[in-house]
C-alpha cells in the first residue's frame, strides 16, 4: 500500500466510507468475493470507477477473480485509520448529542465515545447511553487524563469557538462540527463540519432546478 | 441571473449555502457593503475564488465599490430557490428528529416543518416542539393534502427504503436522509445523504494522515 495518501483527490477520499460500508454488508450477508462490475451495479456507480478509485492505493483484484470481500474491506478499514480506535468525546447533550450517543454505527467503526459534557445542571449528573454527563469544567482535565482523540460539537453557535479553542489548547486535533458556523483552529486541526441548514440549502436549490427543468 | 442553473458545477453549489450564512451574519450586524477581499478573509478562501464563483451566476459587485450585502445575500437566496419556501415533514420522532424538530435555523431560511411522524407509541400524540406527532398510518394522507416537499429520513436504516418508496409515491421530490443506507428513488427525485459514521470516517483518515506526516 505505502505512503500513497498525499497523491489522492479529496473525491475519492469522500468516497472510501461509502466503499467500506458496502463491504461490510456483504462481508456480513457471507459473500465472500465480487466483481467490480457486480459492485459497481449495487453503488450505483460504474465498475471503471471502482477499479480507478481503488488504483489509487494499489491494485486490489484479480482480473477474472473480482475482488475478495474482507480483504479489500479490511484494507479500506486501514486506509481511513479505522484499525487503532479512536476515542470520542461528545460537547454538548442536547437532543443532537444524545442522538449521537445512542448512535450504534460509530462503536461499530473503532469510534468509542469515552465522555459526554454538557453545562445544563439537569443534564449533569445524569446518566445517558452509559455516560455520565460531566460538567463542562471538567473538559481541560478529563482530555489531558483520557487523550480522546475527537470531540463531537454539539452546542450553541455562539460557544463554539470558546469551546472549540479550549479543546485544541489541551490536545484535540479533530472536530465533528454540528456548530451553524465554521471553527477557527490551527492548520494540524481537522474539522469535518456538519452544517443541516447548509445542506437543506443545496437540497432547495437542486428541487429547484428539477422544478424548472419540468416547465 | 437567467436561467444559468445548468452550467453550474456541484462544488460551487455547494459553496452558496456558505456565501449565504456569511452575507447574513453581515447583513444582521448593519454592514452594508463589502469588497470580495474582506469577505474571501472572513470565510477564509481567496478573493478571486469568491469572484470566480459568483461569476458563475453573472455579474455581481463593483469595481472599487465591492458587493452590495442584502442584494447579493438576496440574490443567492433566490439562486437557491429559498424564496418561496419549502414544507418539511420530519418522519421519525427519536433524539435526532427532535434535535431537528427544534433547530432554529431552519425556519429562518424559508424551511418549516408541518408534520412529524412516529410509530412509537410512546412518541405518537406527543406535542413536540409545537408539533403533534402522527402515527405513520397517517403519512400517504397528511402528504397528499398539505403538500410538503421535503421529508427528512430520521428513522431505522431497515425502513428508511420502505418509507422512501411510500413518500416518493405520494409526491415528495426531496430528501434529507440521515439512515446509514443509500435510498432508491427515481432520477427526478433529490436525496441529500447525511451519513455521520462516514464523516466520521473521513475525519479519521485525515488524521490518520496528519499524523503519518508527523512522524
Amino acid at each position: 500500500m505505502g505512503d500513497v495518501s498525499k497523491k489522492v483527490s479529496v473525491e475519492v477520499i469522500k468516497r472510501l466510507p461509502r466503499y467500506y460500508r458496502y463491504l461490510g454488508d456483504l462481508a456480513d450477508n457471507g459473500i465472500v468475493r465480487i466483481s467490480s462490475h457486480m459492485l459497481g451495479e449495487k453503488m450505483n456507480i460504474t465498475a471503471s470507477q471502482i477499479r480507478q478509485d481503488l488504483n489509487c492505493f494499489g491494485g486490489f483484484g484479480q482480473q477474472g477473480y473480482g475482488y475478495n470481500v474482507v480483504e479489500l474491506y479490511n484494507t479500506i478499514g486501514d486506509i481511513l485509520g479505522l484499525h487503532n480506535g479512536h476515542k470520542i468525546i461528545i460537547v454538548g447533550a442536547g437532543h443532537l448529542g444524545q442522538a449521537l450517543i445512542n448512535y450504534k454505527s460509530f462503536e461499530k467503526r473503532g469510534f468509542t465515545i469515552i465522555g459526554v459534557f454538557d453545562i445544563d445542571k439537569d443534564l449533569v449528573g445524569q446518566h445517558l447511553g452509559g455516560h455520565k454527563v460531566l460538567h463542562m469544567d471538567e473538559l481541560e482535565s478529563f482530555v489531558k487524563n483520557k487523550k480522546p482523540d475527537i470531540a463531537v460539537l454539539s452546542i450553541p453557535k455562539a460557544s463554539a469557538n470558546n469551546v472549540a479553542q479550549r479543546l485544541v489548547t489541551c490536545g484535540i486535533k479533530g472536530f465533528m462540527n454540528f456548530c451553524y458556523v465554521d471553527i477557527d483552529v490551527p492548520e494540524d486541526v481537522c474539522v469535518e463540519n456538519i452544517h443541516l441548514s447548509d445542506t437543506l440549502m443545496t437540497l432547495s436549490y437542486r428541487l429547484n432546478c428539477v422544478k424548472n427543468k419540468d416547465i
